[in-house]
C-alpha cells in the first residue's frame, strides 16, 4: 500500500488541482470525448494553462496545439489521455520522460475487456510505475474540481451548472455516479469534487477520497463503491475522516453477495464479505447509505453544519398520521421519540391552548398559516427540551405561504443551536430553494427525513466513540511454529488459554488407562471426544459423549468413540480421545475468527445452536478492538435478550463475554500471519462466565519472516 | 354494518355523482372554505345544477342564491355543509325534510375536539339517521369526482389541474391525503376520485372506497388509513376489489403500535393490531404500501394494464452496480432474478457480441445510444424468456437522447405482452412525460422500481389464490354452555379434540389414588400438572413434573405439586392434578386464537420456546381459512427452516400442522360468540404429527341469542 507515501500524496494533490493541463489527443470537436474536457476547461474558466496535444491541429479555440508531448513548452501538472488503448502505454512513457507526474486516462479497452485487456492494464500499471506517473483510470470519466474549475472529464454531469460546494463525491461507477451527481445538483447540493475511479489500475477509491477530503473546503465525503480490494486503506480513510470531523457516507452495492468462498469453518461460511463490510462500517463510523436516495439524503443533512448530541428526535407535524409514521420509522432506525419535559409541555400548552395534545409528535395542524408564531414557538420549545437532540418539521404543499414559512424557519434556525430538518411533502420549488439558501436541509418524504436524522445521531455516537479511542493491542504472543493445517485440540487450547481465553481443561488420552487417569485427575464428570485432524465437526459423526463419571463408563466410552470413528470415517487419522472437564452454562455462543481477503482478521460472535444455523444471528468486527466495541457487538444480536435471561433463566455477564471477545481479537490480530480460521463452538456461558468447550484452529504456512525468527 | 344495503349504496353513488349540488352557507368570496367549492364547480365545468344557499346573497357569480333550504326549488342530490358546528344538526334535519339524502360536512368542532365535540358528533349521527341523510364527514375536506367535475371540496389539491384518471384515492387524513394527491398529480397519475373521510360519523373508509371502486373507469383503488373500526367491511372491500380485478393499495400508519391491550394469553399479547392488519392484508390480497412514496410507486405500476404471471424479474441496465443493487432488493422483496434460458442467452449474445455477460441482470452499457436495436432487442429477448414475468430497464440522464429512447420503449412495448418498467435516474422531464404518454410506468430509483415490480408479482399470486377460492367453514360445533372465564383443562381439551385438534390425553385426579389409577391406565410415563382456574402459566410456578413413571413417583409428584401451589400461589383455587400422557416431538410450536377488536377471531402460529419470547417469530390469519392459507402462514415464519430439520433433526410434516391450523380456524370462527382467547402452548411436533400438550381457553359470557337456545 502506497497510501501514506508523502510524495505520492503531493502528486495526487497536484492531479486534482493542477496549474496546467495537457489534453493528449485533443479534438476541436467539442461534442467528442476528447473535445469535451477542452470545452469545459475553457467555458467554465479554468485559471491554469491548457495545453492541447494533437498533430492534426495548430490551434484549437485560440489555444496553441502541440504536435506531440515532446514539443510541449514544459511538463504539464496533469495530462488527460483520450487515445485508443493501444497507444496509452507509450503516451504514459512520454509523459514520464517530459516530467508530467499525473494522468487521467479516459480510454477503455483494458481490464473490463477480458484477458487481453487485463494484460494490457497490468502493462499500463507497470509502465506508469516505471515512468513515475500516477494514474486515474483507465476506463474512467475523469474528475471535476469545481473549486478551481478543473474539468478533466467527459461526464454528462459537466454539461450543467456545477457550482462548487462542500461535498466530495468519488464513484467507482461512471454511469451510476453521473446520475447521483446529477441528482445532487437537482437538490442544490454542491459537489466540490466529482471523481470517477474507473478500473483503478493505480489510484484507488480510498486514496482519491483521502486526497480530496483533506481540502478544507470539503465538509462531507460521499462515495459509491462496487467492490473493495484494499480494506486497510478504507479503514485508514475512515479514521482520517473521523479525525478531520468529516462524515464519510458510502453506498456499496452487493448487499446479498452470497459469499462463494470455500471455508472449512462455520465462521468462514458466515462471514460473507458484505456483512463484514457492514460491520467495519459500524466499527469505524462510516455512514452506510443503502442506495443513492439515502446517500443524497445523508449529503443533505450533513451539508448543514449542526450535529446531533444524542438520539432524541422531536417531531412537529401538520398531520397526525405523518407524525405516527415518522415516530414508527424513528424506532426502527435507532432514534427515540422522547416524552417532553413538563416545562416544555407547559410552554407548548401556552402556545397552542386549543390543542390538547402537547406530546411528541406535536401536531401543529394548519393553524400556523394564520398565526406563524404557533410553529416557530412550538418547534423552538421542543428543541429547547434537553431530551431532544434533533427535530423534524413536517408540512405539505402550502403553495401560497412559502415566504411566510421561510421566515418562520429562519427564525427557528436563529433561536436554537440544535439541528432541525424540514420534511415538505409536495413542496413548491421556491420552498426547496429557499430552505437551501437558509442552510436548512429539506426532504420530500417523512421516513426519509427520519433516516437522515438517524444518520446525524449515528454520526454523533461514532464521534464520541472516537473521542474515547480504541484500546491498543497489548499482546505479542509467540508465533506458533507448528505446521499448517488443523491444530491438535490440546495445543490450540493451550495457545488460547495463554492469551487469556477461558478454555475448558482438556487433555488427550492415547488409551483407555490414560483416559481413566485423566478422569480421576479431573475429579468429576468429563466429556469424551474423538480427536483427529480429519474430523472438524465431532458431533456430526457422534464423536462425543458427555457427562461420563465412572471408570467403567470411561472405558466403554473410549471404545465406543474409537469404533464410531472407524466406522463413520474409516480414513480419518485418530490421535486419541480427548478428556475434558464438563462446563456449565445455559447460554450457548458461537465465537470465531476468519481472515477476510479485504479486511483481514475478523472476529464473529453469535448465539449458538439453531439460532446460528437458521437465523444466522451473528455479528462481526475487524480485529483488534476493545471491550466497548465488543459490548456493541453483543447489542447487535437480534436474540441478544437471551443474554439477559429468558424463560426463568438468569442473566449472564455481558462484560465477561465482551472481555473474551476483545482478548480474542487482540490475539487474532497478533496471530494474523499464521491464523487462517478459528471456531470456538460452543462457548457456554453460565453463572461463572464464558467457557470455551470446543475449538477448531487452522493455521497456514508460516510467512518467510516468521519462520526465519 | 349497513355496507350491503342496496338503498344506501344507491345514495352513496348519488353522493359521488349528483345531478345537483346545494352549497349551504355559500360565500361569494371564492378564497374561503365556503366559497371554494362554488369556484371549482363553476370553473371546472360541473354539468349539474349548482344551488348556493345563504340569506346574505340573491346571487353568486350569476347563480341564483336561496335564503334557506326550504326555499330551494327542489331537493338537491347532494348538499355541501360549510356552517359552524352548532348549526350542522339543524341543517341536516332541514335537508332530510326537503328530501336531500346525501351531505358532505366540512365543519370542524366535532369528535376531534374533546368530549363535547364527541357528544355533538353522536347527536349529528343520530340526527342524520333519523332524517335519512347519509354523511361524508364532518371535519373533512370533502371529495372530487374528476370524471363528472364534481368538486365538493375545499382541498388545496383542487387548485391545480385535476385531470380524471384510473385511480380512486380515499384518505382518512386531509393534510397527508392532499399531499399524496398532489404528488400523484406531479407524476401524471390521474385521480378519478379524491375522497377525504374526515371523522367518519357515518360513511367510513371501506364504504366510500367500495362505492367509487365500482365505477368502471376506476382501475386502481388506493387508500390512506390512520385507523380501522370495521374490519369486516375492509375484508369485504378487499374481496370485492379482487372480484372486480382491481388492485387495492393501502397505506396504514401505526406499524409499531405496541398494543397496550391487556391480554391474559400470550397470543393476545402478541397479536398487536398492526401485525393483525398486516396479516389480513396478505390473506385478502391487499397491497400494503409502507409509506406514501411506495403507494405512489404502486399506483404507477398498476395504472398500466399488464399484470405479472409470476415472480421472475429480468433486469436490463446501463450500470452493473445498479443491476446488482436491484437484484439484491429483488431477493429481499420476494422476486427471483432467474438465469436466462440457453435460447435467450444465444439471442442476447447475437445482439451484443462484444459483451460477454449475457446473464441477468443484462448490462447493455451506454452503447445503445449509437445502436438503438441493442436495447430493444435485448429487452424483448429477455421478456420472451419463459422464466421472466416482468422486466426493469435502468438508465440515467441521456438528456440528448430522449426521443430516440422513447421510440425504443414504444417498440419494446409493442413487441411483448409482458409488463416492463423503466427506472430512469435523474430523468429529463420530457422522458417522464413521454413514458407516461406511452403507458409505461417510470420510476426515479432502482430499488423503488423493484418494489413496484414485486407488488405486481404479489398481486398476481393473490389473484391466483382467489381463483382457487377459500374453503368454507364446515364446522358447526355445539356452543359451550359453561360459565365464562378460564375453562378447566379437561373440558377445554375435549372441546378441541371434538373439533379434530390432536390433543394429548389428559384427565384430572382429585387425589393421589386417582392419579395413580390414571397413570396405570395410561400405561407409560405421564406428566403431572397443577390444575387451577387461577394458574394460567403452570410452568412459571413450577406447576408441572414430566416423565413420571412409578407409583411412588406419582404420589410424591402429586404431593409436591400441591405443596408448590399452596406455597407459591396460596390464594389459587386448586382443582386437582392433571395426569397427561407424555408427547414426543422435537419442534415446539405456539398456536393460539385471540379476538381482535377490529378483525374478529385471529389465529396465530409461531415457533415456541425462546423464539416466540425474544424473536416473536409468529404470524396471524383471520379465521376461518383453509390449509393452503395455513401453509402460507408457516412459510412466513423467519425460523421456519426448523420445520424442515436442522442440526440432525428430521423434518416434520408441514401439511399436518397446516391441517391443525385450518381446523382450529374453522372451530374458532364457529365459536366466535364465546371464545375470547386460546393458547395451545406448546404444541409438540414429531414423527407422529403435532400434539397439543397444554391449552388455556377463556370464554366470555354467552351472548343473549346463544343462551336462549
Amino acid at each position: 500500500m502506497t497510501f501514506m507515501n508523502p510524495d505520492r500524496a503531493a502528486v495526487i494533490r497536484q492531479l486534482v488541482n493542477p496549474r496546467s493541463v495537457a489534453v493528449i489527443g485533443a479534438s476541436a470537436d467539442f461534442s467528442k470525448v476528447n473535445g469535451r474536457p477542452l470545452k469545459h476547461l475553457i467555458e467554465k474558466g479554468y485559471g491554469g494553462e491548457i495545453l492541447p496535444v494533437n498533430p492534426k491541429y495548430r490551434e484549437i479555440a485560440g489555444l496553441a496545439c502541440y504536435p506531440d508531448i515532446a514539443s510541449l513548452p514544459h511538463a504539464a501538472d496533469l495530462a488527460i489521455i483520450a487515445l485508443p488503448a493501444a497507444l496509452v502505454c507509450d503516451c504514459v512513457l512520454q509523459l514520464g520522460r517530459k516530467g508530467t507526474r499525473a494522468a487521467v486516462i479516459f480510454s477503455s479497452g483494458f481490464g473490463e475487456m477480458g484477458p487481453d485487456g487485463k494484460a494490457l492494464e497490468r502493462e499500463l500499471a507497470d509502465t506508469a510505475k516505471a515512468a513515475r506517473v500516477i494514474l486515474l483510470g483507465p476506463n474512467c470519466l475523469g474528475f471535476i474540481n469545481a473549486f478551481e474549475n478543473v474539468y478533466a472529464t467527459f461526464s454528462q454531469y459537466a454539461d450543467g451548472e456545477t457550482g462548487a460546494g462542500p461535498v466530495a463525491f468519488v464513484t467507482q461507477s461512471g454511469a451510476f455516479g453521473t446520475a447521483i451527481a446529477a441528482l445532487a445538483r437537482r437538490r442544490g447540493l454542491g459537489l466540490g469534487y466529482f471523481v470517477n475511479t474507473g478500473n483503478q489500475a493505480d489510484l484507488d477509491f480510498a486514496e482519491l477520497m483521502m486526497a480530496v477530503v483533506e481540502d478544507p473546503r470539503v465538509k462531507v465525503a460521499a462515495g459509491y463503491l462496487e467492490g473493495i480490494s484494499d480494506g486497510e486503506a478504507l479503514v485508514k480513510l475512515a479514521q482520517n475522516c473521523r479525525a478531520l470531523g468529516k462524515p464519510l457516507i458510502l453506498t456499496k452495492v452487493g448487499r446479498m453477495e452470497s459469499g462463494a468462498r470455500a471455508a472449512a469453518s462455520h465462521t468462514g461460511a458466515l462471514a460473507v464479505s458484505d456483512a463484514v463490510f457492514d460491520a467495519v462500517a459500524r466499527q469505524y463510523g462510516i455512514l452506510r447509505a443503502r442506495n443513492e436516495e439515502q446517500m443524497l439524503d445523508m449529503m443533505e443533512v450533513f451539508c448543514q453544519p449542526r450535529r446531533a448530541g444524542g438520539n432524541g428526535l422531536g417531531i412537529a407535524t401538520q398531520s397526525g398520521g405523518a407524525g405516527v409514521m415518522m415516530a414508527d420509522r424513528a424506532e426502527e432506525v435507532g432514534l427515540s421519540v422522547p416524552h417532553l419535559g413538563t416545562q416544555t409541555q407547559a410552554k407548548l400548552a401556552s402556545v397552542m391552548p386549543a390543542f390538547g395534545a402537547a406530546g411528541n409528535p406535536v401536531d401543529v395542524t394548519g393553524q400556523f398559516v394564520a398565526r406563524p408564531e404557533l410553529l416557530s414557538e412550538s418547534v423552538v420549545a421542543m428543541l429547547d427540551d434537553p431530551a431532544i437532540d434533533v427535530a423534524i418539521v413536517w408540512l405539505q404543499l402550502m403553495t401560497g405561504h412559502v415566504d411566510a414559512l421561510l421566515k418562520i424557519f429562519a427564525e427557528i434556525r436563529d433561536s436554537t443551536e440544535k439541528p432541525f430538518l424540514v420534511c415538505w411533502v409536495a413542496a413548491p420549488e421556491t420552498a426547496v430553494k429557499g430552505l437551501g439558501a437558509l442552510g436548512i436541509p429539506v426532504f420530500s418524504a417523512g421516513e426519509r427525513a427520519v433516516e437522515a436524522a438517524a444518520a446525524l445521531a449515528r454520526y454523533g455516537q461514532s464521534k464520541r466513540k472516537a473521542d474515547v479511542g480504541p484500546e491498543k493491542s497489548r499482546l505479542s504472543p509467540p508465533m506458533p511454529t507448528a505446521p499448517s493445517g488443523v491444530q491438535p485440540t490440546v495445543e490450540a487450547s493451550a495457545l488460547l488459554a495463554a492469551a487469556g481465553i477461558p478454555m475448558a481443561n482438556v487433555a488427550l488420552a492415547g488409551d483407555e488407562d490414560a483416559a481413566v487417569a485423566l478422569w480421576r485427575g479431573n475429579g468429576g464428570a468429563v466429556a469424551l471426544k474423538v480427536e483427529s485432524p480429519d474430523i472438524l465437526h465431532k458431533s456430526d459423526m457422534g464423536g462425543l459423549i458427555l457427562g461420563v463419571d465412572s471408570e467403567a463408563a470411561i472405558r466403554e466410552g473410549y471404545r465406543a468413540l474409537v469404533s464410531r470413528a472407524k466406522e463413520n470415517m474409516p480414513k480419518a487419522r485418530l490421535s486419541g480421545i480427548l478428556v475434558q472437564e464438563m462446563s456449565q452454562g445455559h447460554v450457548e455462543l458461537v465465537v470465531g475468527v476468519s481472515r477476510d481477503p479485504v479486511f483481514g482478521m475478523i472476529v464473529m460472535v453469535g448465539l449458538g445452536g439453531v439460532l446460528v444455523e437458521v437465523l444466522k444471528d451473528v455479528t462481526f468486527r475487524k480485529a483488534p478492538f476493545d471491550r466497548h466495541e465488543a459490548a456493541l457487538m453483543l447489542s447487535e444480536l437480534r436474540m441478544g435478550a437471551i443474554l439477559d435471561g429468558v424463560r426463568g433463566k438468569p442473566a449472564v455477564d455481558r462484560d465477561e463475554i465482551a472481555e473474551l471477545l476483545a482478548k480474542l481479537s487482540q490475539w487474532a490480530d497478533a496471530m494474523a500471519p499464521r491464523l487462517l480460521e478459528l471456531d470456538l463452538n460452543p462457548v457456554l456461558v453460565g453463572k461463572s462466565g464464558p467457557r470455551v468447550v470446543d475449538c477448531v484452529m487452522i493455521l497456514n504456512d508460516a510467512p518467510p519472516e516468521a519462520s526465519s525468527r
